[in-house]
Protein backbone atom coordinates (compact mmCIF):
# COMPACT_ATOMS: atom_id res chain seq x y z
CA UNK A 1 0.00 0.00 0.00
CA UNK A 2 1.20 3.28 -1.30
CA UNK A 3 2.50 6.08 1.72
CA UNK A 4 0.15 8.69 3.01
CA UNK A 5 0.92 12.17 1.13
CA UNK A 6 1.58 14.29 3.77
CA UNK A 7 -0.71 17.64 4.27
CA UNK A 8 1.06 20.47 6.89
CA UNK A 9 -1.73 22.99 8.01
CA UNK A 10 -5.15 23.89 9.51
CA UNK A 11 -8.11 22.59 7.89
CA UNK A 12 -9.59 26.15 8.78
CA UNK A 13 -7.13 27.65 6.18
CA UNK A 14 -9.00 28.21 2.83
CA UNK A 15 -5.45 26.44 0.63
CA UNK A 16 -5.52 24.01 3.09
CA UNK A 17 -8.94 22.92 2.56
CA UNK A 18 -8.51 23.12 -1.08
CA UNK A 19 -5.81 20.69 -1.09
CA UNK A 20 -8.24 18.45 0.93
CA UNK A 21 -11.09 18.30 -1.16
CA UNK A 22 -8.60 17.68 -4.18
CA UNK A 23 -7.53 14.42 -2.16
CA UNK A 24 -10.59 13.26 -1.39
CA UNK A 25 -12.14 13.70 -4.95
CA UNK A 26 -9.26 11.75 -5.97
CA UNK A 27 -9.37 9.79 -3.23
CA UNK A 28 -5.63 9.21 -2.05
CA UNK A 29 -4.83 8.38 1.35
CA UNK A 30 -3.41 11.51 3.29
CA UNK A 31 -2.49 12.15 6.59
CA UNK A 32 -2.66 15.49 7.99
CA UNK A 33 -0.24 17.09 10.44
CA UNK A 34 -1.42 20.32 12.54
CA UNK A 35 0.49 23.23 12.24
CA UNK A 36 -0.01 25.65 15.00
CA UNK A 37 0.02 28.63 13.11
CA UNK A 38 -0.80 30.98 16.38
CA UNK A 39 2.28 29.65 18.09
CA UNK A 40 4.15 30.52 14.73
CA UNK A 41 5.27 26.66 13.81
CA UNK A 42 4.99 28.01 10.31
CA UNK A 43 7.75 30.15 10.40
CA UNK A 44 9.83 27.50 11.88
CA UNK A 45 13.27 26.72 10.18
CA UNK A 46 12.21 23.03 9.81
CA UNK A 47 9.18 24.25 8.31
CA UNK A 48 10.78 26.69 6.19
CA UNK A 49 12.57 23.59 4.42
CA UNK A 50 9.43 22.70 2.59
CA UNK A 51 7.60 26.17 2.82
CA UNK A 52 9.96 28.89 2.21
CA UNK A 53 7.31 31.56 2.02
CA UNK A 54 6.29 30.48 5.65
CA UNK A 55 2.80 29.62 4.44
CA UNK A 56 0.12 26.55 4.58
CA UNK A 57 -0.09 24.07 3.01
CA UNK A 58 3.27 22.59 2.55
CA UNK A 59 3.00 18.89 0.70
CA UNK A 60 5.34 15.85 0.66
CA UNK A 61 4.90 12.92 -1.71
CA UNK A 62 7.30 10.39 -1.71
CA UNK A 63 9.83 12.18 -4.01
CA UNK A 64 8.92 15.60 -3.97
CA UNK A 65 7.70 18.68 -1.46
CA UNK A 66 5.22 21.50 -3.10
CA UNK A 67 3.70 24.38 -1.66
CA UNK A 68 1.17 26.50 -3.40
CA UNK A 69 -2.52 24.90 -2.94
CA UNK A 70 -3.13 25.03 -6.63
CA UNK A 71 -0.18 23.43 -7.87
CA UNK A 72 -0.72 20.69 -5.30
CA UNK A 73 -3.75 19.99 -7.08
CA UNK A 74 -2.48 19.87 -10.26
CA UNK A 75 0.35 17.37 -9.44
CA UNK A 76 -2.30 15.37 -7.34
CA UNK A 77 -4.58 15.03 -10.82
CA UNK A 78 -1.47 14.18 -13.27
CA UNK A 79 0.02 11.66 -11.23
CA UNK A 80 -3.64 10.12 -9.91
CA UNK A 81 -5.12 10.77 -13.29
CA UNK A 82 -6.86 7.11 -13.45
CA UNK A 83 -8.33 7.24 -9.47
CA UNK A 84 -10.78 8.79 -7.88
CA UNK A 85 -12.74 11.61 -9.66
CA UNK A 86 -10.96 11.08 -13.55
CA UNK A 87 -12.33 13.90 -15.54
CA UNK A 88 -11.28 16.64 -12.36
CA UNK A 89 -8.57 18.26 -14.51
CA UNK A 90 -10.47 17.41 -17.45
CA UNK A 91 -9.71 13.97 -19.91
CA UNK A 92 -8.55 15.59 -23.36
CA UNK A 93 -5.93 18.72 -24.36
CA UNK A 94 -8.97 21.32 -24.64
CA UNK A 95 -10.87 20.69 -21.43
CA UNK A 96 -7.81 20.61 -19.36
CA UNK A 97 -7.14 24.32 -21.24
CA UNK A 98 -10.29 25.74 -20.23
CA UNK A 99 -9.99 24.07 -16.44
CA UNK A 100 -6.96 25.58 -16.35
CA UNK A 101 -8.15 29.25 -17.39
CA UNK A 102 -11.17 29.38 -14.55
CA UNK A 103 -8.35 28.06 -12.11
CA UNK A 104 -6.43 31.00 -13.36
CA UNK A 105 -9.42 33.33 -13.46
CA UNK A 106 -10.36 32.00 -9.62
CA UNK A 107 -6.51 32.83 -8.55
CA UNK A 108 -6.28 35.75 -10.62
CA UNK A 109 -10.04 37.55 -9.93
CA UNK A 110 -11.83 35.84 -7.98
CA UNK A 111 -9.40 34.96 -5.04
CA UNK A 112 -7.76 38.18 -3.95
CA UNK A 113 -11.32 40.26 -3.36
CA UNK A 114 -12.97 37.16 -1.81
CA UNK A 115 -9.87 36.33 0.66
CA UNK A 116 -9.65 39.69 1.61
CA UNK A 117 -13.57 39.61 2.12
CA UNK A 118 -13.09 36.36 4.35
CA UNK A 119 -10.80 38.00 6.46
CA UNK A 120 -12.13 40.63 6.95
CA UNK A 121 -16.03 39.52 7.41
CA UNK A 122 -15.00 35.97 9.14
CA UNK A 123 -11.95 35.91 10.81
CA UNK A 124 -11.17 39.49 11.71
CA UNK A 125 -14.47 39.59 14.54
CA UNK A 126 -12.90 36.50 15.71
CA UNK A 127 -9.29 37.51 16.48
CA UNK A 128 -10.61 41.05 17.75
CA UNK A 129 -9.36 42.72 15.21
CA UNK A 130 -10.86 46.26 13.97
CA UNK A 131 -12.36 46.03 10.51
CA UNK A 132 -11.81 48.12 7.43
CA UNK A 133 -15.10 49.18 6.36
CA UNK A 134 -13.62 51.19 3.19
CA UNK A 135 -11.51 48.04 2.06
CA UNK A 136 -14.77 45.76 2.49
CA UNK A 137 -16.98 48.21 0.75
CA UNK A 138 -14.62 48.30 -2.59
CA UNK A 139 -13.99 44.64 -2.13
CA UNK A 140 -17.41 43.68 -2.35
CA UNK A 141 -18.15 45.68 -5.33
CA UNK A 142 -15.00 43.96 -6.96
CA UNK A 143 -16.04 40.85 -6.64
CA UNK A 144 -20.04 41.39 -7.51
CA UNK A 145 -18.03 42.53 -10.93
CA UNK A 146 -16.38 38.94 -11.18
CA UNK A 147 -19.33 36.90 -10.48
CA UNK A 148 -21.47 38.84 -13.05
CA UNK A 149 -18.95 37.55 -15.20
CA UNK A 150 -19.25 33.52 -13.36
CA UNK A 151 -23.39 34.58 -13.97
CA UNK A 152 -23.13 34.87 -17.38
CA UNK A 153 -20.76 31.64 -18.08
CA UNK A 154 -23.01 29.71 -15.72
CA UNK A 155 -26.32 30.59 -17.55
CA UNK A 156 -24.26 28.51 -20.77
CA UNK A 157 -22.79 25.47 -19.24
CA UNK A 158 -23.03 23.50 -15.93
CA UNK A 159 -19.82 23.95 -14.35
CA UNK A 160 -17.53 27.18 -14.80
CA UNK A 161 -15.43 24.62 -17.35
CA UNK A 162 -17.98 22.71 -18.84
CA UNK A 163 -20.61 20.12 -18.00
CA UNK A 164 -18.47 17.90 -15.71
CA UNK A 165 -17.35 19.30 -11.73
CA UNK A 166 -13.57 20.13 -12.18
CA UNK A 167 -10.67 21.68 -10.39
CA UNK A 168 -11.83 24.91 -11.67
CA UNK A 169 -14.78 24.68 -9.42
CA UNK A 170 -13.54 22.87 -6.20
CA UNK A 171 -11.08 25.75 -6.17
CA UNK A 172 -13.86 28.27 -5.36
CA UNK A 173 -15.42 26.12 -2.26
CA UNK A 174 -12.86 27.66 0.22
CA UNK A 175 -13.27 31.27 0.30
CA UNK A 176 -17.26 30.80 -0.80
CA UNK A 177 -17.65 28.29 2.05
CA UNK A 178 -16.86 31.31 4.44
CA UNK A 179 -18.62 34.20 2.91
CA UNK A 180 -22.02 32.17 2.43
CA UNK A 181 -22.03 30.71 5.82
CA UNK A 182 -20.13 33.05 8.08
CA UNK A 183 -20.71 36.61 6.89
CA UNK A 184 -23.63 38.20 5.93
CA UNK A 185 -22.63 38.62 2.35
CA UNK A 186 -23.76 35.43 1.11
CA UNK A 187 -26.02 36.84 -0.99
CA UNK A 188 -23.72 37.77 -3.69
CA UNK A 189 -23.65 34.27 -4.60
CA UNK A 190 -27.16 32.84 -3.67
CA UNK A 191 -29.42 35.95 -4.79
CA UNK A 192 -27.96 35.25 -8.26
CA UNK A 193 -29.84 32.23 -10.26
CA UNK A 194 -26.60 30.63 -12.01
CA UNK A 195 -24.16 31.31 -9.40
CA UNK A 196 -26.35 30.28 -6.62
CA UNK A 197 -27.38 27.07 -8.55
CA UNK A 198 -23.91 26.12 -8.96
CA UNK A 199 -23.21 27.02 -5.50
CA UNK A 200 -25.84 24.39 -4.28
CA UNK A 201 -23.91 22.07 -6.42
CA UNK A 202 -20.83 21.76 -5.91
CA UNK A 203 -20.96 22.66 -2.24
CA UNK A 204 -23.08 19.47 -1.70
CA UNK A 205 -20.71 16.66 -3.06
CA UNK A 206 -19.44 14.16 -0.33
CA UNK A 207 -15.86 15.79 -0.52
CA UNK A 208 -16.52 19.55 0.52
CA UNK A 209 -18.84 18.12 2.87
CA UNK A 210 -15.72 16.00 4.28
CA UNK A 211 -13.66 19.33 4.47
CA UNK A 212 -16.24 20.95 6.39
CA UNK A 213 -16.55 17.98 8.81
CA UNK A 214 -12.44 18.45 9.21
CA UNK A 215 -12.96 22.04 9.98
CA UNK A 216 -15.59 21.74 12.51
CA UNK A 217 -13.70 18.99 14.60
CA UNK A 218 -10.44 21.53 14.88
CA UNK A 219 -12.67 24.69 15.99
CA UNK B 1 1.30 25.12 -42.73
CA UNK B 2 -0.72 25.59 -39.33
CA UNK B 3 -3.19 28.88 -39.42
CA UNK B 4 -1.35 31.12 -36.76
CA UNK B 5 -2.88 31.11 -33.32
CA UNK B 6 -3.87 35.18 -32.73
CA UNK B 7 -3.40 37.23 -29.37
CA UNK B 8 -5.35 40.45 -29.28
CA UNK B 9 -3.73 42.95 -26.76
CA UNK B 10 -1.00 45.19 -26.68
CA UNK B 11 2.76 44.06 -26.07
CA UNK B 12 3.53 47.15 -23.43
CA UNK B 13 0.29 44.93 -21.32
CA UNK B 14 2.28 42.64 -18.91
CA UNK B 15 0.04 39.94 -19.49
CA UNK B 16 -0.42 39.54 -23.29
CA UNK B 17 3.85 39.99 -23.44
CA UNK B 18 3.95 36.72 -21.33
CA UNK B 19 1.87 35.25 -23.80
CA UNK B 20 3.99 36.21 -26.59
CA UNK B 21 7.52 35.37 -24.35
CA UNK B 22 6.18 31.75 -24.54
CA UNK B 23 4.83 31.97 -27.96
CA UNK B 24 8.70 32.82 -29.14
CA UNK B 25 10.58 30.24 -26.83
CA UNK B 26 8.28 27.33 -28.41
CA UNK B 27 8.57 28.53 -31.99
CA UNK B 28 4.99 29.19 -33.08
CA UNK B 29 3.64 31.54 -35.14
CA UNK B 30 1.17 34.01 -34.27
CA UNK B 31 -0.52 37.20 -35.21
CA UNK B 32 -0.82 40.08 -33.06
CA UNK B 33 -4.19 41.71 -33.15
CA UNK B 34 -3.78 45.22 -32.12
CA UNK B 35 -6.58 46.38 -28.97
CA UNK B 36 -7.14 50.17 -28.31
CA UNK B 37 -7.69 50.18 -24.76
CA UNK B 38 -7.96 53.66 -24.79
CA UNK B 39 -10.74 53.59 -26.63
CA UNK B 40 -12.65 50.84 -24.45
CA UNK B 41 -12.18 48.45 -27.01
CA UNK B 42 -11.44 45.56 -24.53
CA UNK B 43 -14.63 46.22 -23.16
CA UNK B 44 -16.86 46.28 -26.56
CA UNK B 45 -19.87 43.27 -26.91
CA UNK B 46 -17.03 41.44 -29.80
CA UNK B 47 -14.39 41.50 -27.67
CA UNK B 48 -16.29 40.30 -24.17
CA UNK B 49 -17.44 37.24 -26.03
CA UNK B 50 -13.82 36.06 -26.23
CA UNK B 51 -12.47 38.04 -22.80
CA UNK B 52 -15.59 38.12 -20.75
CA UNK B 53 -13.57 40.05 -17.81
CA UNK B 54 -12.77 42.58 -20.62
CA UNK B 55 -8.80 42.15 -19.93
CA UNK B 56 -6.21 41.20 -22.28
CA UNK B 57 -4.80 38.99 -23.85
CA UNK B 58 -7.40 36.79 -25.56
CA UNK B 59 -6.34 34.15 -27.51
CA UNK B 60 -7.68 32.07 -29.88
CA UNK B 61 -6.27 28.74 -31.57
CA UNK B 62 -8.03 26.80 -34.01
CA UNK B 63 -10.55 25.16 -31.85
CA UNK B 64 -10.45 26.98 -28.50
CA UNK B 65 -10.94 30.56 -27.16
CA UNK B 66 -8.94 31.51 -23.86
CA UNK B 67 -8.12 34.03 -21.57
CA UNK B 68 -5.53 34.23 -18.53
CA UNK B 69 -2.11 34.79 -19.73
CA UNK B 70 -0.61 32.00 -17.84
CA UNK B 71 -3.70 29.49 -18.84
CA UNK B 72 -2.95 30.38 -22.20
CA UNK B 73 1.26 29.42 -21.82
CA UNK B 74 0.18 26.23 -20.06
CA UNK B 75 -2.13 25.20 -23.15
CA UNK B 76 0.88 26.18 -25.75
CA UNK B 77 3.17 24.07 -23.97
CA UNK B 78 1.19 21.17 -23.60
CA UNK B 79 0.10 21.14 -27.44
CA UNK B 80 3.78 21.83 -28.66
CA UNK B 81 5.63 19.90 -26.32
CA UNK B 82 7.56 18.73 -29.12
CA UNK B 83 8.39 22.30 -30.84
CA UNK B 84 10.49 24.66 -30.01
CA UNK B 85 11.75 24.98 -26.13
CA UNK B 86 11.01 21.62 -25.02
CA UNK B 87 11.53 21.49 -21.45
CA UNK B 88 9.90 25.38 -20.72
CA UNK B 89 7.38 23.31 -18.77
CA UNK B 90 9.21 20.36 -18.17
CA UNK B 91 9.71 17.00 -19.55
CA UNK B 92 9.22 14.92 -16.47
CA UNK B 93 6.18 15.14 -13.87
CA UNK B 94 8.45 16.10 -10.91
CA UNK B 95 9.63 18.98 -13.01
CA UNK B 96 6.69 20.29 -14.44
CA UNK B 97 4.67 19.99 -10.24
CA UNK B 98 7.87 22.29 -9.30
CA UNK B 99 7.22 24.59 -12.64
CA UNK B 100 3.80 24.97 -11.22
CA UNK B 101 4.53 25.38 -7.71
CA UNK B 102 6.69 28.63 -8.63
CA UNK B 103 4.08 29.52 -11.44
CA UNK B 104 1.80 29.93 -9.00
CA UNK B 105 4.44 31.40 -6.60
CA UNK B 106 4.51 34.25 -9.49
CA UNK B 107 0.95 34.60 -9.49
CA UNK B 108 0.19 34.62 -6.21
CA UNK B 109 2.80 36.18 -4.25
CA UNK B 110 5.21 37.54 -6.72
CA UNK B 111 2.89 39.67 -9.30
CA UNK B 112 0.17 41.60 -6.52
CA UNK B 113 2.91 43.99 -4.89
CA UNK B 114 5.21 43.90 -8.55
CA UNK B 115 1.88 44.59 -10.76
CA UNK B 116 1.26 47.52 -8.22
CA UNK B 117 4.43 49.06 -8.37
CA UNK B 118 4.58 48.48 -12.15
CA UNK B 119 1.29 50.80 -12.15
CA UNK B 120 2.34 53.57 -10.01
CA UNK B 121 5.57 53.79 -10.59
CA UNK B 122 5.92 53.26 -14.72
CA UNK B 123 2.95 53.53 -15.72
CA UNK B 124 0.72 56.64 -13.61
CA UNK B 125 3.70 59.08 -14.44
CA UNK B 126 3.03 58.42 -18.03
CA UNK B 127 -0.68 58.69 -17.96
CA UNK B 128 -0.67 61.82 -15.51
CA UNK B 129 -2.22 59.96 -12.90
CA UNK B 130 -1.33 61.05 -9.07
CA UNK B 131 1.27 58.14 -7.38
CA UNK B 132 0.26 56.90 -3.76
CA UNK B 133 2.99 56.83 -1.80
CA UNK B 134 1.54 54.62 1.07
CA UNK B 135 0.88 51.90 -1.25
CA UNK B 136 4.40 52.13 -2.82
CA UNK B 137 6.29 51.99 -0.02
CA UNK B 138 3.20 49.02 1.41
CA UNK B 139 4.23 47.11 -1.98
CA UNK B 140 7.90 47.73 -2.01
CA UNK B 141 8.06 46.31 1.46
CA UNK B 142 5.83 42.99 0.03
CA UNK B 143 8.08 41.99 -2.88
CA UNK B 144 11.50 43.14 -0.87
CA UNK B 145 10.02 40.06 1.51
CA UNK B 146 9.31 37.60 -1.89
CA UNK B 147 12.51 38.56 -2.97
CA UNK B 148 14.05 36.85 0.05
CA UNK B 149 13.01 33.71 -0.66
CA UNK B 150 13.79 34.24 -4.31
CA UNK B 151 17.45 35.06 -3.40
CA UNK B 152 17.63 31.90 -1.08
CA UNK B 153 16.06 29.15 -3.80
CA UNK B 154 18.05 30.53 -6.81
CA UNK B 155 21.67 30.31 -4.34
CA UNK B 156 20.52 26.40 -4.40
CA UNK B 157 19.43 26.55 -8.34
CA UNK B 158 19.88 28.46 -11.16
CA UNK B 159 16.37 28.77 -12.64
CA UNK B 160 13.75 28.84 -9.89
CA UNK B 161 12.43 25.31 -10.84
CA UNK B 162 16.28 23.78 -11.40
CA UNK B 163 18.62 24.07 -13.56
CA UNK B 164 16.77 24.52 -16.90
CA UNK B 165 14.80 27.82 -17.42
CA UNK B 166 10.92 27.91 -17.87
CA UNK B 167 8.11 29.15 -17.76
CA UNK B 168 8.15 29.79 -14.30
CA UNK B 169 11.21 31.76 -14.88
CA UNK B 170 9.63 33.30 -17.82
CA UNK B 171 6.33 34.58 -16.45
CA UNK B 172 8.54 36.80 -14.20
CA UNK B 173 9.97 38.97 -17.14
CA UNK B 174 6.98 41.07 -18.07
CA UNK B 175 6.92 43.23 -14.70
CA UNK B 176 10.60 42.71 -13.38
CA UNK B 177 11.29 44.11 -17.05
CA UNK B 178 9.20 47.33 -16.37
CA UNK B 179 10.69 47.53 -12.58
CA UNK B 180 14.38 47.16 -13.53
CA UNK B 181 13.98 49.62 -16.32
CA UNK B 182 11.24 52.19 -16.23
CA UNK B 183 11.35 52.80 -12.51
CA UNK B 184 14.14 53.90 -10.02
CA UNK B 185 13.34 50.62 -7.77
CA UNK B 186 15.46 48.05 -9.99
CA UNK B 187 18.32 47.37 -7.35
CA UNK B 188 15.20 45.44 -5.61
CA UNK B 189 16.15 42.75 -8.36
CA UNK B 190 20.07 43.90 -9.43
CA UNK B 191 21.55 44.28 -5.73
CA UNK B 192 21.06 40.81 -5.06
CA UNK B 193 23.43 38.68 -5.51
CA UNK B 194 21.18 35.31 -6.94
CA UNK B 195 18.49 37.22 -8.33
CA UNK B 196 20.97 39.52 -9.96
CA UNK B 197 22.54 36.62 -11.93
CA UNK B 198 19.04 35.17 -12.72
CA UNK B 199 17.68 38.36 -14.20
CA UNK B 200 20.55 39.02 -16.01
CA UNK B 201 20.31 35.35 -17.78
CA UNK B 202 16.22 35.05 -18.14
CA UNK B 203 16.02 38.97 -19.63
CA UNK B 204 18.80 38.35 -22.33
CA UNK B 205 17.14 35.21 -24.03
CA UNK B 206 16.60 36.04 -27.28
CA UNK B 207 12.72 35.52 -27.22
CA UNK B 208 12.49 38.38 -24.65
CA UNK B 209 14.44 40.70 -26.25
CA UNK B 210 12.00 40.27 -29.01
CA UNK B 211 9.18 41.06 -27.28
CA UNK B 212 11.50 44.06 -25.91
CA UNK B 213 11.63 45.52 -29.60
CA UNK B 214 7.81 44.86 -30.35
CA UNK B 215 7.28 47.21 -26.79
CA UNK B 216 9.50 49.76 -28.51
CA UNK B 217 7.56 49.53 -31.95
CA UNK B 218 4.54 50.37 -30.42
CA UNK B 219 5.42 53.25 -28.11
Amino acid sequence: MATPVKVYGPPLSTAVSRVLACLLEKDVQFQLIPINMSKGEHKSPDFLKIQPFGQVPAFQDESISLFESRAICRYLCEKHAEKGNKGLYGTNPLVKASIDQWLEAEGQSFNPPSSVLVFQLAFAPRMKIKQDQALINQNVEKLAKVLEVYEKNLGESRFLAGDDFSLADLSHLPNTHYLVNATARGELFTSKKNVGRWWGEISSRDSWKKVVDMQKQTT
